[in-house]
């Protein structure tokens, strides 16, 4: 079959399209015919060399498809069956191998374009909101990054939970588009001090920042708040005042969603189809796609998505 | 009715038997006459004037005791009934109002001395073990000071749940104390570095200590570890790395059980009773009294504490 590898990370737009062996189902596993797969910036740190795959993962990047059954191994899906899968690589490809816990069937009225590419972002928001921090009704919640892919998204499951919503961004443009996904308090970081604004007033914050929002973040969390960090586009490394953690009784937690095992998986996939698939199906929460590319052209959507000036997701066409 | 009152924080061993208000119950609580109170670090350290009482919460004193309901109010105890009870303060008393979500029965054969001096540490087990940090049959606890109050009723209680149990301390004495009570890793904090030995094992880390053991803590820990900080022996400020965290998937929590409110407090009170007095009643944990005090002589009790050569708990009697 022919998928996309990288294998020259010294030059992220050489990704080709290769011949490479069709992979073969493993117990607990289905095979699937990809149709569309989704564009993630962790594919481009992967393209970059700086994400590699967890340990067993395919060397073809994607971490979201959709597609059809070809091989419906030990599940109870059905040769042909229309779905979609959230991978912990091997999307970019024609043939993709996948735990069954991981397959889901599409949300009602998505094309295989637009299904491909909500999988990783619905799966990131709801584990984390929800199965993670706990977040109820009648919350507050901060969400760093508003007029991001997680963070627009993360907005309008937070609104349809019934939570009050803050957000942090660096543009009066990309506020106003919080505002119009039911943001409540928004907050240009390149003007305010969101620690300054939210004292004490958040029972919920997600984190794309780390290091350099760690101090400000413990300031702005209520007593009980819950700060889950799914990314460190601010570093790594800072002071932490244990005191305060303990003050106001507080949980720090960092996670990823590709690094976590199947059955941690399955778990998520199987909440995120009862919960956020309802939510898509009514309108409650709107995703857009931004293009679509052949599966041949992925260094031009990795180039598209790198220049920043994508308002929706990336999908290829296989 | 007489309670201890300290006065002069500047002497902690003053503390004297002082002519006070008797408590008025407001909605949702219940008037219990105290029969014993037990004695706790955190009452040293109020003598002291360093941990001053909650918002709210009496001047007096005392974080459990037991006694008999002297006003049931609008609960569904009775006049009389046997009871024990965790409080925000005011134990060390004749009288004392608590909320009805924080009165429970005693445990079966218990007197109202060892009753009163169980009450806070299976409190502070329970919650921090199971309802925050979830452990579960089958994984590794690290519990740090697992020769003193806390430790050694932790360990008991995570052999009963099925646990397997590390522990440190800082004498052979204690550690063969812990391996009476079950421990199965043994680790003198004065001679091993306890990171080194459980590096990247333990599910769960009960830590009193804080900044020193951080960074030693995160390495300990496992995959989607669990690190529940309770005290601060060890200092409150160190850096943090947040890749690791990431990396790992960790959860960093701080908590007191004193400052929670009265909902939560009610919710613990309850699933302690439920699991822990179980434990206690068929002989699964044991928990000894190492000496009762006259109320009037409170001070002379801190001062054992104070001294370090206790091995039980200390109750006063009123």
């Amino acid at each position: 079959m022919k998928a996309i590898i990288q294998q020259d990370t010294d030059n992220p737009s050489s990704l080709e399209l290769t011949e490479v062996d069709t992979p073969t189902i493993k117990k607990g596993e289905v095979l699937i015919e990809v149709k569309a797969a989704g564009v993630n910036r962790a594919d481009l740190l992967q393209a970059k060399g700086h994400y590699p795959p967890p340990e067993g993962a395919s060397e073809v990047i994607g971490l979201e498809i959709s597609g059809v059954i070809a091989d419906a191994g030990d599940s109870d899906f059905e040769q042909g069956q229309e779905v979609a899968a959230l991978l912990a690589g091997g999307g970019y490809a024609e043939y993709v191998a996948v735990p069954k816990g991981q397959v889901m069937r599409l949300p009602e009225g998505f094309s295989f374009e637009h299904a491909a590419a909500v999988v990783e972002v619905a799966c990131t928001v709801w584990s984390n909101l929800v199965m993670e921090a706990g977040l109820k009704e009648g919350q507050t919640i901060l969400i760093h990054g508003g007029g991001g892919g997680i963070g627009t998204f993360a907005i309008q499951v937070a609104k349809a939970l019934g939570a009050k919503v803050a957000v942090t961004a660096g543009s009066k443009q990309k506020l106003d588009r919080c505002r119009e996904l039911g943001a409540d308090i928004l907050i240009n970081y390149k003007e305010q001090d969101f620690a300054e604004e939210l004292k004490n007033q958040c029972d919920v914050i997600l984190d794309i920042i780390g290091a350099k929002y760690l101090k400000q973040n413990l300031k702005a969390l209520a007593k009980d708040g819950h700060l889950v960090t799914i990314g460190l586009q601010g570093g790594t490394k800072e002071d932490l005042n244990l005191g305060i953690v303990l003050a106001k009784r507080l949980t720090l937690q960092g996670t990823t969603l590709r690094s976590r095992g199947t059955q941690a998986k399955a778990e998520i996939v199987a909440a995120t189809v009862d919960n956020i698939w309802p939510m898509l199906e009514d309108g409650r929460v709107k995703h857009s796609l931004h293009a679509t590319f052949p599966l041949a052209q992925a260094a031009d959507a990795h180039e598209t998505l790198e220049s920043g000036e994508v308002t929706g997701t990336l999908v290829l066409t296989v």
